[in-house]
């Protein structure tokens, strides 16, 4: 079994609403050491054994769906995952 | 700098609509390669040098904001980075 996972994060250049409320919430709760918080996507993909060209699929699946190019980056790792 | 990578996603026994939704997107996009797709959150949590106690810090975080204990499942990672 293959296993991809993918992390989607907004660009640098893009505001985090949701990061920045997070912040101020661990902020209220006492977390003052905190100075930035960054919140994105983490997608866990299984593919079947067979999969081929697993880099250009994944890299079409991000472009096309899991991502939004124009605000988001993403990355991915590929992984063999023996099953017992 | 200390940066803090925290990954959150559903436990195994949950249900989870959204990757099932994507899964079906994907297959229909012709990918019909991905067996399963799970949905998590990814946050990166930027913390002033002097944060003592990391590992206690951010499970306090994740115990009482970040994660729902009784859906989710967190792990992170905390990396030092150089600042130039």
């Amino acid at each position: 079994m293959l296993k991809v996972k993918v992390y989607v994060t907004l660009r640098e250049s893009v505001l985090d609403p949701q990061g920045t409320a997070v912040k101020k919430s661990l902020q209220m709760m006492g977390h003052h050491s905190v100075e930035d918080v960054r919140i994105g996507k983490y997608m866990e993909l299984t593919f079947a054994d067979d999969a081929a060209n697993l880099d250009t699929l994944v890299k079409e699946m991000c472009d096309k769906l899991l991502a939004n190019p124009v605000i988001e980056d993403y990355r991915y790792e590929i992984e063999e995952v023996v099953v017992q």
